[in-house]
């Protein structure tokens, strides 16, 4: 392939990330293919063309559907509400389209399902936005666990917490709506759940607990009349992995004090590693026998960060993640990427989630 | 009372601390009584008197129960280990006295209720080496909570982890014999139980899984023969308070890297707390609404510490948190104590930490 | 001005840094120019056409004149060896061009006068490259001096150090040649004098000693012979300050541990705020009365951070912090600049890195 | 020598330290001597007599020099406010007594200088209280420097920092007359000047800077009226040590947010260490080829803290460091002690505090 036209849908939070990613990965990488930012849609048209032509893209749609359909974009980029990325996401598959989705993968896992049984069938490369995991550090951890240098895995303690809606007047918005995946499980705790099958493998059994603090909110900012909310305000579970580990997850997003706060640790029977996305250039380190744990900096020794800087301590940001993400999501479509997490993976990621929320429910341990 | 008279039972580790800490508290607090250091046992009479007269005891004795029995000595501290507990506080009872025992209680439930019913027939006072919450922070950590500061209770994730069993040649001791409460959750964890109940209150509900990593060991340092293993390594629970906040807790003696890792978070609706005790002169607090973590070191301003230094930041050390227990037993023993852990409280402890087994051996949530 | 021609001279590290600034500047600010990436220079042409193609520019030159000379070029910005600095500087503001220099600006601060004495004359919009200066923590210490929030400032305490020269077998490079403002003081003390008069104002009179610990390195990497070197490896100073505070800087390119140390403390009769370049997105503050340290995280609350993301904690990068800095030179450039870097502040940079210099040399303090 | 009697002077801040230690040392380590705490003088009688009560001393005096008479006296020791060490030491000296006296030693080198040759002629055993050098982690950061492990030394950066002083109205004390030794150099300064000589060695030029930030205090807490001031609220100059290395130090009482910061880094042509004594119990250390910094925690492999706890990572505190302190006194008295701190060692210090003060006063280097 040559030349590759990429489609992205939203121009939100993410709709930008995306789109600085596309922007800056050719500078940053060498690539096997040549970027073209064909089209970019959202559905207020006037938006889509005030993005467009800041962003560099060619064309604006208001209809997502021409953009999928518009024959010189390959790759569709999926970055709205979650409740759209089934929709969008079989549409383009069923154009023959490589799709780039952002998390959740869908709002249930039969849907999630669905969308990877789609995928198989078209034989396209898919790709879910858990960009931590592109994280130079991140790789390297999985090296080192792949490598056996922390022995046989033992735990995994893991949290992620932020406390966007700690306060309760905090108003209803659709990460609010179970029919739209929401609660702290899904937003948040999707990204850690990815990140413990990424570490550590599949979990076969779960036990939980969910708990919705904020048991009404208003209805918009500033709004007097109030909204009964369903979805957990923050979720813990324990969980049994297939390798034998054993370990414990937390997702609020109440928890006051943090704001990126994906935080892991890893232990095996030669050591142990910590991470927390809130320092996202630092792994901790422990080997059997050392005196202390070592503070890794990220630097050029890393896959990955050379492209960014020569120097080491440097560090990377957020959105670079993101160009990290896109950069091995092409490597994929020209048929070198190492194993990313594709429709498949993403599916699994939301039969965990599923199981965690009937182990709440039912209040027992469920086996997956 | 004038003079209150010591009679210390054991001289390991634990006994060495309850002596510097006899040792010490005159010099440190205006005591409301004179101490004596009537009396030290140890079953190794050499030993005891060797050790008598290095940490200034009047009298050894090879025999706890003369001890106990000596007419001068009003307060019994216990330091043996964990199954003789239960035979020395129950004489000790017996005979009227006063009993400081090392934690945990007793080696099961049963018995634990068992020493709380003696000691309240008895009417004297108890109280239980739960040494870490002495610590100024944690007792400003509790008036913080008590006023209100973080508002409602949401949370509370903790975790008692160290490495001195990681390595799988690290042999038997009595620490591996569930007959003598042995295993991680019960040496660590019920450290950690203790400070939950102190700081959130009574725990309502359990799910739990422990884990035996290490199957077999050493039968002593360097022997080539190997004995099964029946208690844990590691242990995960699932708590629900009865303040309706929800949590994790996990105990580990396999952690590499750890040390002395008692650490947790609470958050409320108005804020959150984090200590560690790797760092035990130093609590993190964040209010809503302010921009970050504060790092408060503790001073003198905190309850206790001004007697040790009048300057804040010069930290104190392990043992002092022994002085302060020691202080607090006084004044309880002169009816100027708060609340301390006394045996009612440690069979709560107990009682947890039974229920935490129970849902890990039955694979289910357990209610108290 | 509704578009701006940028041309860049440079393909190191410096070059890809701006390229992907240019870049990515107007899809995460609203700018109020449109940008061109009009032409790519390096002396190597087929580098030069090689990157102008993955990076996205009209245009390779293998010669900077024909760049400078270029009209459709409105903004020349330089980012070669530092002895390049200066003729093509002056060359483009001959030009009547807009000038971005990476720092230093010169390798003589009478070169750097000069420069600055030329841009005055041009009239014309300039920039050095002291890109930590845009760090949005930086922008708001910067502001909290301003407001008078740490008191009357009191004492500046600043280090930059790393290790990539502290290996003795480093070998020579132009940054160990005088020539060429080599050593670590020009080439990393100066970013630190940058920062302290940017948050501290002028300095009056410094007091210093430099030091050569590698007297000789290989004049290649791996070459047997050695060249002897007669810059510093590490240089300590002592200031004072026009509004009467003191200080100490340091600056070391040997010291082992420290990949990108630029860290300072600047302390007032109100509080203190303390920051480290390897943790660039955090800052830490304390105010009189208060109990602690606060850990301030960079988040959107603060000026520029939410143009990258609308989430705290989510962490910008080192290449983000060269894309404030051209937003802020754009800004300049079409007349809404804040007041930047300019040739005149750079020249006052080196004017006293060079009194640094010649107080160490002649061991006495020496006045601006 | 069977037995020795201690003699102690002073029942502040130091007095208590003291006495705590006394009482302590002899149950922490197996002595080669038996302690009696004899005798307890303050000028105030009545204190004298409830602190010897309190803190176990057989006799209390009002008039110091009758402790040094009492022939069961052995040892005294000095912690009584500065210019009261001199007479006290020399007629303790005089009395052939061993003598362990709080720093600084005298509030005038040419005091200390006479103490020295007091002592040398006296042929007794002398110990100033430089106490954080007992840290066991300083004991093992000067047996890595002295193993080579961190190679050629290159650089000390060190600071002492408080903020006791920092509020405009704290009030005059002794601690702000420059007969009394005053001031931040000498109060907190020595400190640091010790520990950098402990480990860097001697010292051969110094140039700096000493700063009267509040040149007026009240008299006394809350009176109106306010009082000159003479001395320095902070200091920093530049070193140069015999073995090459070059350096800086900072000491303040006004620097807002620290407590105990003791802190300081120390590289070499091997790797760096730093510490901080805010955080007593932790060492970081950087090896050459090491991926990143290592956090050491003390623990029963270091030198000194098994005798109190035989867990690592239980940490030790700041009174914890007299007990090691007075211990290696004993030891020394018997015979057995390493190179600790004698007045010969304090004499050096106090010379060396003098040339930075000469240095200061005439904004030049001077050489020692």
């Amino acid at each position: 392939m040559d030349e590759l036209g990429v489609g992205l849908i939203g121009t939100g939070f993410m709709g930008r990330a995306h789109a600085l990613a596309f922007r800056s990965v050719g500078a940053v990488f060498e690539l096997p293919v040549r970027l073209r930012l064909t089209a970019l849609a959202d559905a207020d048209g006037q938006r889509a063309a005030h993005c467009a032509r800041a962003w560099g893209f060619a064309q604006a749609y208001s209809d997502w559907r021409q953009l999928i359909d518009d024959p010189q974009v390959g790759l569709v980029a999926i970055t709205t509400p979650n409740h759209l990325h089934f929709p969008m996401a079989m549409a383009a598959l069923a154009a023959g389209k490589a799709v780039y989705c952002e998390k959740p993968l869908a709002v249930t896992s039969e849907q999630a399902r669905q969308m990877h049984q789609a995928a198989q069938a078209a034989g396209v490369v898919t790709r879910v936005g858990y960009n931590y995991q592109h994280n130079p550090l991140i790789v390297l951890a999985r090296e080192l666990i792949g490598n056996g240098e922390l022995g046989q895995l033992v735990s995994f303690q893991g949290e992620f917490s932020e406390d966007f809606m700690a306060d309760p007047d905090s108003p209803w918005t659709w990460r609010c709506d179970p029919q739209q995946a929401g609660g702290a499980l899904a937003d948040l705790g999707s990204h850690l759940l990815a990140m413990a099958r990424f570490l550590m493998g599949p979990v076969v059994a779960v036990c939980a607990d969910t708990h919705t603090v904020h048991q009404e909110r208003p209805v918009r900012a500033g709004a007097p009349e109030r909204r009964a909310i369903a979805v957990d305000d923050q979720a813990h579970a324990l969980l049994r992995f297939a390798n034998g580990a054993r370990g414990s997850v937390g997702s609020s997003w109440i928890k006051h004090g943090y704001k990126n706060h994906l935080a892991f640790e890893i232990s095996g029977t030669l050591g142990t590693l910590a991470f927390d996305q809130e320092r996202l250039n630092e792994l901790r380190l422990y080997r059997a026998g050392q005196p202390g744990f070592q503070r890794l900096l990220a630097g050029p020794a890393l896959p990955g960060y050379a492209a960014f800087s020569p120097a080491p301590g440097h560090q990377l940001g957020y959105n670079e993640l993101k160009t990290l993400e896109v950069q091995e999501l092409l490597m994929a479509i020209c048929g070198q990427g190492r194993d990313g997490t594709d429709f498949q993976e993403a599916w699994e990621v939301e039969r965990l989630a599923a199981a965690i929320r009937l182990a709440a429910r039912e209040q027992r341990w469920v086996t997956l």
